[in-house]
């Protein structure tokens, strides 16, 4: 037995409420090392005649990475106490691993065993319940459309006149985003993402001058507090930007220290390193990144603090908004995001906190601070995989499960699945242009555990590379849209609204992968069902062996049809698992089976 | 190379800030399977020509457990921020880990690397600095003197006359630790911390009846004012034992429950299953364990919550108390543990807040709730080794490796490490009646990493088994007094004041185990002076070659003698490595070194 692989460490994802009652435990082995795992549990006070009084359940291998197993078990401990140890079984050995590590019989002191020491229900982590059947919709409010050609800024250039540059500035604004409501409900999506709206210099307005102002070039606080009504009205969220790691060079603050330097009253606002402050040649105060013009917050300071939680208020409060996403999370203290988080739930109780962290996140989901992150390594695997074939098939699924893994399921319920975004180039760049792959992206993204995002455009075949590239304009001229990809989109979403499975209520599993021909199959079930997903990501036509999903059974089973028309279909087979599916090149078939 | 083994997650014990500009990074692997371990990190948005600009740091082996090695490295990232990776060497392959896995060559986008966000001051662990360089002594106050018998409850029984059983009272009081200030002071320690000193019926106290009243028996708030006045003027901290868990049976609020049932209006303050309320035959409410008489409080309720925390709040500011023992501090909610710090630190922003947990603790000790925990698995390894010889000489050396390895160097350095305490039997009695077994558990006790704390009459050779027989009174009678151990002690006490090295100035590591004579070699050093401490743990004489302490070299060293009659001396010698050192059975050398 690999013991050296064997890890487990009670709370975060190995060890963690999921609900009130239900405690999930996961133990990590090395890769086909163990035959089958059991969990020994029991109240630690349940003694008889000086005897802890265990039982024993059995443990599911719930994924597999290149280097490890995952093994599971959901348990509910009557006293919402519990003490508890794995037994390990390979085909020479059984042993008991407990936090004092390796024993050859169960220890009868239940000091030696893991602990989970009473199930809180304050504790358990909780986002609000409709962020899981949310599918998201990304808008960066300067290019997506001009609504009101009254608020342009001076240098407005004509929609679609020209790429978009690092300064340039299109007049999109709220009163457009207003006006394609029914675009946005047609297609689907329930939640809308802003970037900033803040007053603030750039066509990107993370470079914040008043955080209590709607820039002039979006509308007016009427205008903004129109769209969140009527986005509501259709049974859409609206989530806003919070750039509080830094602010811009232009905010009053700031403007301050650099007009009044050692004798500004807000010198204790930022990270200042000497005196006289400037940003020339290179900024002598912590920035995010290097960026002269936007200095980094002293978030630890009461008065930004207080500044800044009065922000996070007064948005929801006075415009009834769901949610702040937060710009570049994971560089502000976590004292600051815990009280964040007391003002955001007291002010609104289903508001939603969504951070932006590219990394593994696990010490901001610990229920204290966010109800989510952007999802980048779901978002990685994906391009890799699907859009750029620059990963095997194998890489992805050791990936994704790796991703699977890492947080516990009712984090990943509500994980912010997102594909691209403003900070990267465009899916369809990504997948060299190939509008098939992009279908299979959102073929995975729409049935994967978490919440999807869409990145506007990328529904109707907008391209584009890095910064600013991605930025275009919405086009808006449906002969210039990818209609095809526009409908097939719709109808995923529509797909996963109509079958619980589909979005948070099933469990994700891969029941296969083909390294050969890039296939990988992979299910949602739940104690009824299973929805199982075969997927070709190779540019020929490929053939899956049944046997490998079914067994040699012979199974009555329904193929799903989610046809170009825009109908979902359900079609009878009986499949033996001596027949083999035909799976078109970049393409997928969807079968349903009563478990 | 097992990769299988290497283990690594930012925060927690594995990446974390150590003081305001140092992050310790920790690398888990396979035991014996890297021959070098080198930390690559960099700045994250330092890039030069599109290439990653990176520097390299070797990592040091800083212990190794039966299964693994423990790499160590401090970095002081100019910028407070850091991307890092791990590469990792054997004999026959060289590999770079990241937080997306393992690779040929180093990849060159910042995504792949593990992430150390920003080092924002306010998350840095940081317990009073106090703390470090005390030595605590525990007293449970019903046992430790009787200085005032206007107080004795009526069923008191002379000092000493019979054995403590759950129920009798021996009239301690108050006013007896005040007269035996100089016995204290004498002995060396510089913290007090006792056991329940609130209105409650049992001698132990544990089952409160009003927390904001002295126990009657103990004295009145006059005399416990006197008595925190009095030891603070002769430099000795004050900590009292907040039992927040649970309540007594004779709480007012549990007896308005019991009295008015639903109605109550207190019958949100705990978990009730279902009415009537009733503790016989067995309690249908939450209790600790299943103790009918101990009421589980609901701390999530925000009237328990307020009332719990004024509490916490009146003894600070009324009495100037220095710290909080939290008992059975797990089984209590994560929030309401972030808030009790908010109100402890506010209220004496150098107060310590101890937690009761007998397990792995890491989720307490983020910052954001407890400065320390009783350090139980060091307790468990010491007295199986030291104690009951039930453990050996490398068992011993790799829990305590583990112990070592499971929190951050900040958290380790005020861990509360006790040998024993009213919940288990005493030392002497563990130690077979043996005392020089129990000198060498102080040994270590006093030169290991954090802060120990002696149970009171342990430094007299007290015996006595688990609850009641670890309750005796004290002995007074000092003819009765192992006079030779309490010497003992109070030299190790002065020798560890003496020497910044023995307390946390030093890093702790083992140089060197030997099985067959289950003789143990550690040092304290740093980077100018090291201490060797070589220890025999057997009933016969032992040799031990200098070898194995400093290689082949003839080394200048003094032997540092801490002699029975009180002195520490310190003789010149000169080692070889051919020279062995012969350690008496049970004993102990000492051997200081320069770097």
């Amino acid at each position: 037995m690999l013991k050296e692989a064997i890890y487990h460490r009670p709370k975060n994802n190995f060890a963690y409420a999921y609900d009130n009652e239900t405690l999930h435990v996961v133990l990590q082995t090395a890769k086909d090392d163990l035959d089958s795992v059991a969990l020994i549990y029991g109240d630690p006070y349940n003694c008889q005649n000086g005897h802890w009084i265990s039982q024993t359940l059995t443990m599911e291998k719930s994924g597999s990475t290149a280097l490890h197993d995952f093994w599971f078990v959901a348990v509910t401990p009557e006293f919402h106490r519990m003490r508890y140890g794995f037994r390990c079984s390979d085909a020479s050995e059984t042993l008991l691993y407990t936090e004092r590590g390796f024993h050859q019989t169960l220890p009868s002191d239940t000091a030696f065993y893991f602990c989970f020491p009473y199930l809180n229900k304050i504790d358990v982590f909780q986002a609000p319940s409709w962020v899981k059947d949310t599918v998201w919709y990304q808008i960066f409010p300067e290019r997506f459309a001009n609504g009101d050609s009254s608020n342009d800024p001076e240098r407005t250039l004509p929609w679609e006149s020209t790429d978009p540059s690092q300064s340039n500035m299109f007049g999109g604004d709220f009163q457009g985003i207003i006006d394609r409501l029914n675009y946005l409900e047609k297609l689907g999506i329930n939640g809308i993402y802003l970037t900033p709206i803040f007053k603030a210099n750039s066509n990107h307005k993370y470079d914040t001058i008043d955080y209590m102002e709607i820039d002039p070039q979006f509308g007016d606080k009427e205008t903004f507090r129109e769209l969140v009504r009527k986005c509501h009205k259709r049974g859409i969220r609206v989530m806003l930007d919070a750039v509080f790691n830094h602010s811009g060079y232009f905010f009053e603050p700031f403007q301050d220290v650099l007009k009044n330097q050692e004798a500004s009253k807000y010198k204790d606002w930022f990270h200042l390193w000497d005196f006289p402050i400037a940003a020339d040649p290179t900024p002598n105060y912590d920035a995010f990144a290097f960026v002269p013009s936007m200095p980094k917050l002293n978030t630890e300071h009461p008065k930004v603090k207080k500044y800044l939680l009065d922000v996070a208020r007064y948005w929801i409060k006075e415009f009834d908004i769901d949610g702040w996403r937060l710009d570049v999370a994971n560089e502000v203290d976590h004292v600051f995001w815990r009280d964040f988080r007391q003002v955001v739930k007291k002010t609104k109780p289903d508001a939603y906190i969504l951070g932006e962290i590219w990394h593994d996140s696990m010490p901001w989901l610990q229920g204290d601070q966010f109800d989510a992150v952007m999802n980048y390594p779901f978002t990685n695997a994906v391009i890799e995989f699907f859009g750029k074939h620059a990963m095997t098939a194998s890489d992805f699924t050791n990936t994704i499960t790796d991703v699977q893994h890492m947080y516990p399921k009712n984090v990943n319920e509500v994980a912010f699945n997102l594909l691209d975004s403003h900070d990267t180039p465009r899916i369809l760049t990504l997948a060299e242009g190939n509008p098939e792959r992009v279908k299979l992206m959102y073929l995975f993204q729409l049935t994967f555990t978490g919440t999807p995002c869409i990145y506007y455009g990328d529904e109707i075949g907008m391209d584009g590379g890095q910064d600013p590239g991605c930025r275009a304009c919405m086009i808006w001229n449906e002969d210039k849209q990818d209609q095809k990809l526009f409908r097939y989109l719709r109808l995923l979403i529509r797909f996963r609204k109509s079958d619980p499975l589909v979005a948070n209520d099933g469990d994700f599993r891969f029941l296969y992968v083909d390294e050969a021909t890039q296939t990988i199959v992979y299910e949602k079930s739940n104690s009824e069902r299973r929805l199982i997903f075969i997927v070709n990501n190779s540019d020929v036509e490929t053939k899956v062996k049944m046997e490998k999903v079914f067994g040699t059974n012979h199974e009555k089973v329904k193929e799903v049809i989610l046809s170009e028309e825009g109908s979902i279909r359900k079609k009878q087979l009986i499949l033996s698992g001596t027949e083999s599916l035909i799976i078109g090149p970049t393409g997928y078939k969807l079968i349903e089976q009563l478990s």
